[in-house]
């Protein structure tokens, strides 16, 4: 068990706040798409460049920097320039192993997140780091692929009559919380859906197939509990510990995200105890099974090993064997045969074991 | 394992405050009853129309406005907007799977809770949401089926010398909540009975189906466990953090309340212990069984092999073999066998498997 | 699993305070002794009417009333009246499914506790509610059954020099509550005993019957667990809260019934880890005594199968079979048969199967 | 499952104070010896008689009365009557079946300690009661049985230059409760060795002794932990909660021995992990031994029923039976087995069960 | 399971403070390296006399004694003279079998860590004990072995332009800190590597070989966890309880490194729980293989045993059997014989057994 040479235990030797992108690569390029406005403009450039950047990080209109992929570290570095941010937490936004936690900064709030989400290359479920950072004028959201969480909120936004044009960047840093919670609520419903097959499948038919599942589900019950369970203390310490960044009237809605995440996290108990319970169904049933097979073998070799045996004895080749001579020698042996299986099954049939 | 498409998580991508109705459907029609009262006066009306509502919305008589099926949004926003709810309680009233919680909007206490009833179509236990809204002058209780949950109380109210008809809108509120913790306690006995039963089975004679019964329970008791604990939070809520909604002389009954689903936990987590003990008495009896079962086959087999073989031996066609023609060969042969034969049953006897 | 109709779920639709007693019938009549005293005086009343009753209730030295059998609805009326007790005390005390508490109701404190009896009739042991109301001049005690559990107190309290005579209600109120601290130590003692017993038995010769006796021990544990824990919370409540009708001089005796309360768990605790052990240390003996089965059985079979096997080859009816011709062919079959048998007996020798 | 009449359950009905001796009989006599020390000063007395222990009260130098042996309840009474103990402590100290505890009762400290030690006798560990009092200038100490366990503190005090010498009661109840909590590392080394010992005998050669000794193992580290937690609970009270009758200066010490015995309690919950862990290896291991087994029985019947059952075939007596005739048929015959049996063999190669 | 005599235990009879060292010599000999820098000048001075250490002692400079190897008393001694450390700090520095703890003596702070290294010679994983003390312009920093563990900030040391020649020891704590955390990561790899190989390996195809991969795993995230979870408390309490000796500047970097022991106890957990499903999976697979063998043995024997019951009636030797006289007896026994074996065969089928 030496340990490996290489990967993240090599960057463990670098100075704090050296910025090495770790984990793996989600996305081909790195996107940038800027969204600015207020009330009555609305301002769109995707993949601006360094100038623009320090351009929008001036406005004093609501500006939304949303980045996707991380291994750009130059790119991080220039956003983390123009927006004053501490060199730890560029540190963090590309070192995707990172829990879900929230720090205040003063100025800014620096936001970790873990949504659960279908990765269509592995055809499994997969955690990804969401990074938020929320600015008084500003939010800036870093995600590690090109999956489209934030694309629903960028279509409201483009509405001029949605709630999002009237409110601050709060309400939009609510938003993108929101749908990184939301995206917890598709792996669930794949969770209850097996769970409730592989419950009927294990009373009526367990299979080693089952097992496998089993375990398959138990993987994705960890890791939606593993990413949940902090983001759960995070979206918790947003409602209460009253950040000022948050207006009162986006507490509200935070409270209400708060309750999905709990929700969340119920149900992913819930269905982690279901299937506990389903492995010791399953262990009981191939008990049963191998009771059921073991108690076959008996009967079939407790009704014919004596009936061989007694076959065997009539076929000794002794000289003076006054059996053999018999006319009814034969059809005696038969019957007596017969007792005996009849005896046995009768006993069988007593111990309850037919 | 993908994501399927369709049902709850479709609605995540809709702004928060939109009303959808998710759930089971439970009830075929919506059907809706009003009750104004107060110490000499009693109105009832059903299904109101809109008019109505408003009307009653600005009595000053306690009024309860009683909804039994959720799928009619219009009705649902109908009352927010007669009663003035905020737009996130009527998302959560309509969308059924929320967990019990209390949440103080100032002018009104909105209270989740979820009662646990007999499905008579299922033939199964199911939890059901209760959302209560409690203002200063009216209750609002919206449930999900037709269930005669609330007839009792409403029963109560008719009687012009009850205590409701001196009280204020909170006791009628305690009433109902007591109401609902009160219908825990039919599924606590059938799983109370069960239970007892299903010991002496699995101590006496244990088959595959009470593996199923015992699964069934555990069910019971998840779902029980599921829906109380947050109830209990919830009535512990109301108990000590004086919500200025509820007087003092309704506080003492609200402890009431708390001391019964207490109980209700109490007993709930008792039963569940017991169902894990019963699983490794199930189990422990079926390795005894599979044990005993072994134990036959193996004293049967271990008997007739040896006597099989020696009969087996004296059938062999040499020519030269001279027991073979001793006149006592037959005999001395049989009474070999059955020598071995009570040589095993004694050493059985001496190692206890007999 | 549809509900039974019938029993504690009928009461739940009753309004609140409503008398109704809850419980199996413990007692075939209600039997109520009043003793008063002060330091130099003492009357005992059995069986005492309403007037007699009030009279007390305003009588200035201590007063005991202690009431054995609970379904005498009228008499707890009557009590009630006379004491000024609360509609609710008055519903929980003829309810016997109450969890231990205590609750101050200013004038008087109302403590629930359990008591652990050994039943004579069920042969079994049970758990029994006892209430405390303890007010500024008088002790109220209830219990279901006749059980002399508080005779030595009165016993003690005839004595003109006991402590009780010099002290007041509040001392009273202890010496129950450590009487039925107390009653708990029996059932220890049987257990503690019994677990000894059983563990010992486990490692010699595990039985099924090891296995019931293992479960009742687990039912005892559930039950001291299930009464004692919530009395530990009321004992120790009543030591660190303060309430005033409990004298300094008499707090540090209820730290010491705390202590005993608080060992009794830890031993309760022990016990059932105890037993938790024991019931792996089953299943571990009878997968090793299947074992020992199976490899008796596999000894057998893999001895003797290759030896029937030879034999049938030699009672084969072939008719140019050159060995059956030999001399010595019939000698030779039996050394041969004795090699694969010794063969096998070193296999299984090296392989320390025997 | 009745309760037995006798032993610690009779003493519940004695009004508290009462002094009565629970416990096993530990020592034949009581031993007292009396230390009295300032710095110049040193006096020892042993078994003194009331006049003298009535004098070393009185003395303003550090007195330390050790007593081994509890059975004597006149010595308890007369020190109890000289250092003016509450009679609920008396009754405490000769009660050998107390929780670990600390009780101030103003003038004195009042502490309970359970040591762990090997019993000469049982051949095995044992956890024995300890009772210290910390007063202005004396300590008194409670022992069971004889063990040395603070000789070695005796044997420092009469060292002139110890620090003992220059320090009040304070570091001597210090220096005791530290003896009393090294004692555990000698269990806890025992029980390290032998579970590394088992853990290499399990994955090696696993044996019904094997879980034994693991029984024997939990046994041990269930009585150090039962022991040990209260005592940690102890020493942190001492530590934090700033009695005044321990000087700043010794505080430190205190924090020391409190670092001892939460490393304690650190291993033995390490231990009982590893032992738990140890069971499922044990568990496993057992089952791998029966699949062997089994595949060997299962092997072995396989490949020989086939070929006996052939052999049974040519056997057979009929009359017309071509093969019996043919020159090669026994040849044949023998071939056709070899066939068999090899294709077995191959097919339980494929299935990588030889 | 007598105590041993010897080790660890005998220590225990030593007055506090006495010196001396515990545990496995790691390092043959004891290197002492002497770092003093300031933001321009840089000494380094290898195995100091103890005049040098003085001298550095007085050294308002940042000095950095590092000292690997702790058998070495006398220079524990010296140090601890020259720089002023309590007797139970230099007690504490060489007994190795510290929980981390974080310690303030007012001029200074004491911390004790553990590191999880690989062990070159051991070819495992083992824990090693690191004491810091951290002064207002000192850092002393103690490792059991010579292990490169803080080379690496040595080197950022001598660059002139690093970080921490413009930071007070504070900083430089910080970094030994942040080093002995990160040295985890390695071990973290190593088990995240392993428990996914296993994963599948069990799956696929589990051998008694994967038990012994499971239990050392299983050994390692004990090893991480009991090292661990006391670092994670000594971190958090730096970050949190505000020493003096850390400057508001360093704080946000002990948060950093907060951050970072908190993910690892989190995939600590993780993988520990990953693993305790895979024992569950193991034993089901072992069940699983056992039912399959057991299936094969009951499918053989109970199509051959009334194969060779029917060869063995033909076999009979009776006079007057006259089915063998006919001239297709041989012919329709075997036909008899493939109708028997056929309608097995059918029975299993519908069964699910093949």
């Amino acid at each position: 068990m030496a340990p490996a040479s290489g990967r993240l235990a090599d960057t463990t030797a670098l100075p704090p706040g050296t910025l090495v992108h770790v984990g793996r690569l989600r996305a081909e390029t790195t996107r940038v798409a800027i969204l600015d406005y207020d009330a009555e403009h609305l301002r769109e450039v995707n993949d601006p460049d360094q100038a623009q950047i320090v351009e929008f990080a001036g406005h004093p209109s609501v500006t939304w920097v949303r980045v996707e992929g991380l291994h750009d570290i130059d790119l991080v570095a220039c956003l983390g320039q123009a927006f004053g941010l501490h060199p730890l937490v560029q540190e963090d936004i590309v070192n995707t192993s990172q829990r879900p936690k929230v720090e205040d900064y003063g100025e800014y709030l620096y936001l970790v997140l873990r949504a659960v989400l279908w990765d269509e290359d592995d055809q499994d479920w997969r955690s990804e780091q969401i990074s938020l950072i929320l600015g008084p004028h500003y939010v800036l959201s870093f995600q590690e692929s090109h999956h489209p969480l934030f694309e629903p909120i960028a279509q409201r936004i483009r509405n001029l009559k949605s709630r999002h044009r009237r409110s601050g960047p709060d309400y939009l840093a609510y938003s993108l919380i929101d749908a990184v919670v939301d995206c917890y609520f598709p792996a669930l419903e794949v969770m209850g859906d097996r769970c409730e097959g592989l419950e009927d499948e294990l009373l009526t038919r367990p299979t080693p197939e089952s097992l496998k599942e089993l375990h398959r589900l138990r993987g994705l019950g960890l890791l939606l509990r593993k990413s949940g369970w902090p983001l759960r203390e995070v979206v918790g310490a947003l409602e209460r510990r009253g950040f000022e960044l948050f207006q009162d009237s986006t507490r509200i809605y935070l409270r209400d995200a708060y309750d999905h995440v709990v929700q969340v996290m119920d149900a992913v108990d819930n269905y982690r105890e279901m299937l506990a319970g389903m492995l010791d169904l399953y262990l009981s049933s191939i008990s049963n099974r191998l009771n059921e097979v073991m108690k076959v073998l008996t009967i079939i070799a407790t009704i014919f090993m004596p009936l061989s045996f007694l076959a065997g004895v009539y076929g000794m080749n002794f000289e003076f064997m006054p059996e053999l001579k018999w006319p009814w020698g034969y059809p005696a042996a038969l019957l007596l045969m017969a007792c005996v299986a009849g005896g046995m099954l009768f006993y069988f049939h007593r111990k309850k074991w037919l």
